[in-house]
């Protein structure tokens, strides 16, 4: 797999690091640059010096005659048709009990374009009709309530900027031997959103809770009725009966019309499709919160109820199955997320974790969200591994992968955020490898 | 035209206003209730209350059969066809000469999905082949530089996410009568977007800066090689060459494989397609800069450079030619933003701006993007007018409509940014009203 980028450069003289950036120091072992070079621009890169004849700035064909029109609709271009979800794939006699990623090898920024937002289905999507749609709230209230969209519409609405993450997200890292796939095969369980649309709280306060409730189960509408337990606290703080995605309407595939949304907690929770909430008194104990969504210890008893999604990163280019091309100034880019709140720094290592530097966060660094992480690196052509750590606002720190194996009982691919190793060969392979 | 949640309510028993909403005491006249109200929820609204027949939570037909598969896009449902770009039009003997709109009554938060961003053109989207592209850098440097996509790949990259709004968006609101057409077709040439690419000032700083230059003149790649100046500071300041929109790569028709991008300043400055870059000491005074995106002022000199867009609102719901239910508590939402930084503030008025009250800000308040801002409101039936008005950082404030054509000479309607007023009639009927 060839990334843009990080091919050969196409271009006649070439001539990066050929100036100001070979005054920059190594801040970290093999080649890692100050982060400073990212906030003031600067670095010196893979331009080629225009030859005087060029220099007349010809047009291209595509500059001689009228383009496309207008459009009601502005879709990719044809040449980003590979970019698309990845590894869609379904239970063997099923279409729909499956995931599909998203493709984070391709991707940029912290919002995850809808369209490529991954998929975790336990029946397929249900094809709802919303206008016959209802959400009841029920159980131990003073008035059971109905609420169509159009009810909905009348109540408060907020929106934010949130990560979502299933909690089988990267437990593939726990196998013995480590997977070669492209990153988002392993990875791409995770995407951020704006996220809009009701407080529950507003709407279980409508329906008046009743003394000695502490939990809520939130049911779905596909065939499975997929539900789970919450606590009550939790529904009455920053949980949402979630409308809108990036702006627009929530997609078939994320919910549609509504689904339940949970900042920061393990995803099988924001319960898509939503269609009743029982306020009750304990957990339900289904299959979703038990033999599945839980962590199996080393002592053989389960750890249920691992909520809040843990600190984590992941360099996404240079990534697993990408190649370099020459030696020279390479961008490391990726993402950092926490259920626990902000990410305060992201590290970098570049010799296998024995020396870190900081990396560049982008502008925006929200709350319970992607945060974008940037390093600029010196690749000297010999065998390297990069890895990043995330540390969040709360002082949780990215564990190592050997850390989170001492605890588990084999087979328990829950709630993986381990730090992610990747090997550089000389030929600019990328691998992924356990270190 | 019938929006979802201002039509009738379908359900049997409503009892909106009803509850708690009753010791609510208006802060501003004619039915505006504290904003704290959105901050905390619990605002009673339109519920059904469920027979006890119903709360055995049937199953709907959808939920009696698996759902359709995961697959590599995730589309819009079917029952949203009707959200797409508005008012698409192009000028007489062209197809790609003209505008669409951002469908503004139709989306909430502050992201605007890439596929329904607003299009100005001025030939068309011109077909560039992302692997023969280049951006070339020439003029007053001391060398003269040529970038492919990968050589870009190279350079440190940044995101944000910021507005992009047209300069000639809402300029019909200087007519002699108030049009009445959805807000889109009126004021859809804004949208906000997570923009990604490589700070100008790296690339201009490897291309090296002479003595003497002051400005940058760039061109697109589309026929007319449509091309604007901007100050050397702007461009050495914020400006991004952007590669991404929303974590994607731009769509064609927001300038793939590159565009220009100039946070918070006018958008036909964001040259699409970007091709070339040529450092100058003086300002091409180029038609897009003189007789077109300038303003005409009452003694007959026209006012050039007015480069960042002023401070402005929008209540996008309701309005124009939307309908109203039956009288009750509604959610006023709206949009507001500022070239000159954040939003601090949202004031509104439902009684034609007698009285103010200050509206909730959603969580996200960024510098030079759209900022959504909600109010309560309890409509008693009777003629309303409602509107919006917006303070920036800087101590900006929105102004009205007609202090904007007591400096204006008429027929110049670029950078307006007077307060919108709607009219509500005893019928719930909508519409755009001076006032």
């Amino acid at each position: 797999m060839s990334i843009a980028g990080f091919g050969s450069l196409v271009d006649g003289t070439y001539f990066g690091g050929a100036m100001n950036i070979l005054d920059e120091q190594p801040v970290a072992g093999n080649g890692l640059l100050d982060r400073r070079i990212f906030l003031r621009g600067g670095l010196a890169g893979g331009a080629a010096l225009l030859t005087a004849s060029a220099a007349g700035v010809e047009r291209d064909d595509w500059s001689r005659a009228p383009g496309a029109p207008m459009d009601e609709a502005g879709e990719p271009s044809p040449h980003e048709a590979h970019v698309k979800r990845t590894g869609v794939r379904s239970a063997t006699g099923t279409t729909g009990s499956g995931v599909s990623f998203s493709p984070l090898e391709h991707l940029d920024g912290i919002i995850t374009p809808s369209r490529l937002h991954f998929e975790r289905h336990h029946s397929g999507i249900p094809a709802v009709d919303p206008g016959q749609h209802r959400l009841i709230i029920h159980g131990l209230v003073e008035r059971p309530l109905s609420f169509s969209l159009e009810a909905l519409a009348r109540y408060p609405t907020v929106s934010r900027i949130n990560f979502l993450e299933c909690s089988g997200n990267s437990g593939s890292q726990l196998a013995a031997e480590p997977l070669q796939r492209p990153i988002s095969h392993m990875h791409g369980l995770i995407a951020a959103s704006e996220w809009g649309g009701v407080p529950l709280a507003a709407l279980l306060e409508e329906a008046g809770i009743k003394p000695g409730a502490s939990w809520i189960i939130a049911d779905g509408a596909d065939s499975p009725l997929m539900s789970r337990s919450v606590p009550l606290g939790k529904a009455m703080d920053d949980a949402i009966v979630a409308l809108y995605q990036n702006g627009e309407r929530l997609r078939p595939s994320n919910g549609y019309p509504m689904r339940l949304f949970l900042p920061g907690w393990e995803g099988n929770m924001s319960v898509k499709w939503l269609r009743a909430i029982k306020v009750v008194d304990q957990p339900a104990m289904s299959r979703e919160e038990t033999s599945k969504y839980s962590d199996l210890q080393k002592d053989g008893s389960s750890k249920l109820f691992s909520f809040p999604m843990g600190v984590k990163s992941l360099i996404t280019s240079p990534s697993s199955q990408m190649q370099l091309g020459p030696q020279g100034i390479y961008q490391l880019s990726g993402i950092a997320w926490s259920g626990g709140g902000r990410i305060v720094r992201v590290d970098i290592s570049a010799d296998g974790g024995k020396s870190w530097a900081e990396a560049a966060l982008d502008e925006h660094v929200l709350p319970k969200c992607l945060t974008r992480f940037r390093s600029a690196w010196r690749w000297d052509g010999s065998p390297a591994v990069i890895m990043s750590r995330a540390i969040d606002e709360q002082g949780n720190v990215q564990p190592t992968r050997s850390s989170i194996l001492a605890d588990r009982s084999p087979g328990s691919g829950y709630h993986y955020n381990g730090i992610q190793a990747w090997q550089i060969d000389t030929d600019g392979k990328v691998s992924n490898v356990y270190a």
